[in-house]
């Protein structure tokens, strides 16, 4: 049961964002600098930004959250939800470029805490290509996930009743943006 | 060393700040929603807003943040930097009211994990007469910080030189807010 009466029926951080717009707005406009604005030339797709997002949000145990990052993921990366679903079930990053496994790794980390981020990884994702505004970014994301799961699941938010519905929203994302 | 070159010599998240700009509007128009907007008369006050957003830096290690942060709440509580030091050092929450003293360890369990948080400690919160947006806010400023935390301290930023930039920076906020 919601630890919270947020009056209305939409799931996950749908329904806060409607209880409590004034939240919402930088919630929303911090999700789309960091997973949908256009990077530089060459650096993170739209697809990597939300696999990056996926990965951490699983790691953290929030379903709403790996649901919904999942499908924004699989419906802009190559390899649709079966590229997805190696990363995220198996750990498997032989698929993914040396950059993106590296920047991964990063992330985990800092889901795990600020201080558990080591030179040596940091490294091995410059090694691989990876800029400073790349690092940056995947810290905020995982920073970032750290936050939005702990708000689903800290209210105790409930899920979609319907599973399609993950689906429905990611499109509209891709479509319209965060906070569209 | 910090991880990355953020190419000014700001401590924290004030030099990523400067750094990227595009994710610093949003990540200051939260702080500004959760800690600084007006509440609803009698509910938690700007110090008291502070003090759970210095108790999870301190529960996260974060040391810019806990130090930030503890000034922010310092002056603005009555009892000053002794009354948050009791708080943090001491986890003595008896001289704060019933509600704040539930609300900071509901802030504590989201610190550790959303799914931390029991309907037992929401219940005691709101026996002790918080309100359904006092219990969103208190978990959205913990979850907010576990993203602050993490974003200051896996980019492994450097602390100001001299620590009076704590109290300082504190002053410049209370007075112009997050960002201003």
């Amino acid at each position: 049961m919601p630890h919270i009466d947020v009056g209305n029926d939409a799931p996950g951080i749908l329904g806060l964002m409607r209880f409590r717009p004034e939240t919402a707005d930088p919630l929303n406009a911090l999700a789309e600098a960091l997973l949908r604005a256009p990077g530089a030339p060459g650096s993170l797709s739209r697809g990597e930004r939300e696999l990056i997002a996926a990965y951490v949000s699983r790691g953290n145990d929030c379903t709403f959250c790996t649901n919904g990052h999942s499908e924004l993921a699989a419906q802009q990366l190559d390899g649709g939800m079966s590229a997805v679903r190696r990363v995220l079930d198996d750990h498997d990053f032989s698929a993914l470029s040396e950059k993106l496994a590296a920047l991964l790794t990063v992330a985990d980390l800092v889901r795990r805490g600020g201080r558990e981020v080591t030179a040596e990884a940091v490294a091995t994702a410059r090694k691989a290509g990876a800029t400073d505004v790349e690092l940056h970014d995947t810290v905020l994301i995982a920073a970032a996930f750290c936050m939005y799961n702990r708000y689903v699941d800290g209210l105790a938010t409930r899920l979609p009743d319907d599973p399609a519905g993950y689906r429905g929203n990611a499109a509209h994302v891709i479509e319209r943006g965060y906070g569209g």
